[in-house]
């Protein structure tokens, strides 16, 4: 089952639990000869690493990613690069209140009727800890890119968007001290991705990037380009014409968010994700434990009030793989 | 590449242009010995097909599907399943005037400038003719969800929602008549999904889903559960709250759309999108040709002015064969 | 499940039984603006089909094959390849008495236990009527290679090798007429593959060339090389010496047949496969019927005395298909 | 590119070189609640480990496993089982005239060739440490595999058979003394596999035991069952006849390996493995530098004068992971 793997040819493979020894992944299909070290992975783990201000967790995770294979005299070899991050503060005694019942809006229940087994201790595999590794990934996946820059932001929080930004720091504030949580929608934007990545019908940019932002912890909602209110617009005006500028086809419009037919314009790639609240939150409430009892919980521990920011540089990394992906796929397939 | 294969057990390859000689699917994985025969697909098929009423493209495709391989005394014997559906309507002249020139909102410029070359006959490989495989595919893996209802409506048109339902009848004649056209909100929800399909972090249940949903022709959103609604909630109000009733676990809202950490939680998985309204419209737009001039295009022929309408049953049969493929899955690892 | 699928990049999914409407299979990723039309293909067929010479089956098969998708006006375009060849001769009656009893050294039994339900008619699935699908996707994927030359050749008949082949014909007649069957062992090299094509540890080269040729009908063994024979070769013999010839690495041998850690040298690329003797014969065997009853059979019909001869063009393509998959590969990983 | 990953369901991705900081594998699809420790799989790599009589080489790896994840509590989860071996005995000096010369027989000039660049201390990637990871993958797909017995053993050194199994000892003395090296022949068994393994066409049992023994170091051949002496049988010697015997059926005999048509028959499962003699010898061979110059090599170092002997478990390990593929795959298509 390929349940933790992503990507054909730019292929991401992770592993790990929030309270284990480490986390970490392998990624294949690397080219060779690309300048990599530790202190360039870093960085991107330290733009998302908990703690940083007061809206996200206080959980002091060091985050330093080792590199155990793939990598030789600073440049990549082809061969499969092996990172590691080890788990340097999982204080078990914080979680061992969520052993027995199942946190709401979490995937305690799930993975207990899946598996018939479960590591509680932090939300084990489903903890949002890993994706942390998939930052560390993008970061490789940046490296085959070029010219490509990506970049996100949250336009939204709780129910106040970007033209009410002022509100954010009191809202925020707020939930926390009502033992709350809140929502949020982000922005990831990726200029320069050259027209013609993608393909036809299955393996579309935009499912292979539905399927990347769907798959970060919280995440309820996707867009491309005008998304949802696209299906309020006359066609002749969600329709992006075409002119020529300097020569070159121009796009009056980008509705389609940089994507016709699954494969990439040439126009910004627009990407929008509608993160659920934080589900660890103070207020109580009604849960059942595994025994089939009726109960109550209350999630006390260091959470982010707004998972949704943390997740902004994660959308990031996520549209870097989806986009080295088919870079290497087009390349295959399509140059001379 | 497997651009045109979708799943892992229960697969689905697909192939065939809009007017080629035909176009057609190969399903592996199928498990043996189910009752299976053309009618039985046939009734999914005619759902489907164009012609139906006002608001559809008048092309008079029968669509009649022919099994080729995998079917044997009226059960499937274990192999893959070929099927087959010959376009019999495929008026070529009817085309003929956007050889050279780029439809906005369609990927005739992006397949031109992907492979250098494209089959421009009624969208070739881009049209929307293709979903007939998948509502073919998706027959067949409704056989393995055996008690699971899907079924998916229209709840938005052009900016009406649901509650406004009387207007879309006039609004989609006045669209016609503009030689405009109009987006869509769609709902699918499948009822009596067992708790367990999914898997964590890549592979989540959601988000191939997402994929799925989003490789549906002139999708550009998906929402699970409260979806971008989510965002505006506190955490109190998102987390679905659990009881027991009848002895079994019971949740007292669902927020999460049945899925929570990737996997499914027992309750109604409901799934929405978004579609852009039809890109092929009587309204001029501009345009380039093939050799960089600026034009204008209108583009005649057998149009829905509302492509979302037809979707519906593209998006059950996809939501058919992402739960068929996980329901395996699931088998495989979880089963004793 | 990917079962009948091969290949990452280039690949081919084969469907269809032996006495269905027809056998088929669709190329994925074949790169777009190759020539390519349904008389090249039927070339490498018209190699392949039965009835050509004495020693082969005298099934009257035309083998027409034909292009439903992914080629327009005679070039590739780089969506799916769909090719269809109908089964025009299938004599059903001829194999009515085999549908109850298991042909000793066939599929019956396994297909049976596996399944629970078989197409009988023919081999069904297992026939080796399916290679003729596999020749036309070896075929495409020749587009690919450019300058590469792949040649087979028999050389082992029966017991008598390559140098007493002036035996073979009496002793084809002398089976034959004995109602016995020949096992046999071919050669096929690649000429001209460049270096750098493979991967290390999994897919390596000659790993991904023994899956396909070990899923040839009646292979039972595969050598690269020196293969088998290098076990009794001391260090110093086996090891390809290398020198420079023409400003170019020389190699002084090739007792590693073209292939060092899973990754082509540049030099011949050489495959051997061991065939074993048809398994449909006219001598009596022991076997049991559906119900567990012990029974006898013989098989009667069209059946090559040496499945071998005619294995050669599938080994041929088959070597084609794992090069052009790996060739894309390269491309992807390696080119600048 | 799945270059390091094996499998479908049951997925092992391998990483790291010999002479990196470790090395390692993630292993995907493990069903849950089975019982796993470190000292389960240390034994099997206690088994093959190096250093451990005169024909083995005398690097001295701890090779000491570590679960890095997908273990809690003594038992397996449904996650990634992540597992790490370090590099304790790397000393690098040793390989330091190696880096400019490509060892004959070695994948240096191919891997240089391929990527331009190479982690030349120890053979890098291509150095048949990373076997161990295939060991301890075997170890854990062994789990799922109940009854099934795998076991291997070398039947031939040099050119010495089983039956001159007496010269083994001298015949190797004296290989070590000439700095030469000796190849050798293995057969893997497996018993109480159950009838219905496999798949038809591409992804048949015997085509992925091919590929996996094929991805072996060293190896250059592979026989399933009688594999090329099949060749030079009449087909009613080779067909294994059928009986019914206490109640089931019973083969006359196994020509066959225990695989008819792709699919297990319920017969001991045959596997033979050709291994080519160790490349790493004393005696000088001939070769090439990077810059192109002609030169002569003699390998140094600690190395088996025998690889095949160490291969065994290898192969076994190899088997086991065929098998637990197939038995999932199985499970999820056929079981009701």
């Amino acid at each position: 089952m390929s349940s933790n793997t992503f990507g054909t040819l730019f292929r991401y493979t992770s592993w790990g639990e929030s309270h284990g020894p480490a986390i970490g992944c392998v990624i294949d299909g690397v080219p060779p000869r690309l300048a990599l070290d530790e202190a360039y992975i870093q960085q991107f783990l330290d733009h998302r690493k908990p703690g940083q201000n007061r809206y996200m967790s206080q959980r002091q995770e060091k985050d330093q990613v080792k590199i155990l294979s793939g990598v030789f005299e600073g440049k990549t070899t082809g061969t499969p690069i092996s990172l590691m991050i080890e788990n340097t503060d999982a204080r078990t005694k914080d979680y061992s209140d969520i052993k027995d019942k199942y946190r709401p809006g979490h995937a305690d229940f799930t993975y207990e009727q899946k598996y018939g087994i479960r590591d509680y201790r932090g939300g084990g595999r489903s903890s949002a800890r890993e994706t942390a590794c998939r930052v560390a990934a993008g970061a490789v996946a940046r490296l085959i890119l070029g010219p490509v820059e990506i970049e996100g932001k949250v336009i939204q929080i709780g129910p106040h968007k970007e033209d009410c930004q002022h509100l954010w720091e009191d809202f925020l504030d707020q939930t926390r001290k009502n033992g709350s949580s809140a929502g949020a929608i982000a922005e990831v934007i990726a200029k320069g991705v050259p027209v013609g990545l993608g393909a036809p019908v299955v393996d579309k940019l935009d499912a292979d990037i539905a399927k990347a932002m769907m798959g970060i912890n919280a995440v309820k909602g996707i867009e491309i380009g005008s998304g949802f209110a696209a299906a309020a617009l006359p066609g002749e005006v969600n329709a992006d014409q075409i002119r020529i500028k300097d020569g070159l086809p121009h796009f009056l419009s980008n509705h389609a968010g940089g994507i016709l037919g699954g494969i990439s314009t040439g126009q910004d790639i627009v990407v929008r994700l509608a993160f659920k609240p934080t589900s660890s939150i103070l207020h109580p409430l009604q849960t059942i434990d595994r025994d089939g009892h009726e109960t109550e919980i209350v999630t006390k521990g260091r959470h982010d009030p707004c998972v949704g920011i943390r997740g902004v540089p994660v959308a990031e990394a996520m549209l870097a793989i989806v986009l080295a992906d088919h870079w290497l796929r087009h390349k295959a397939q399509c140059h001379r």
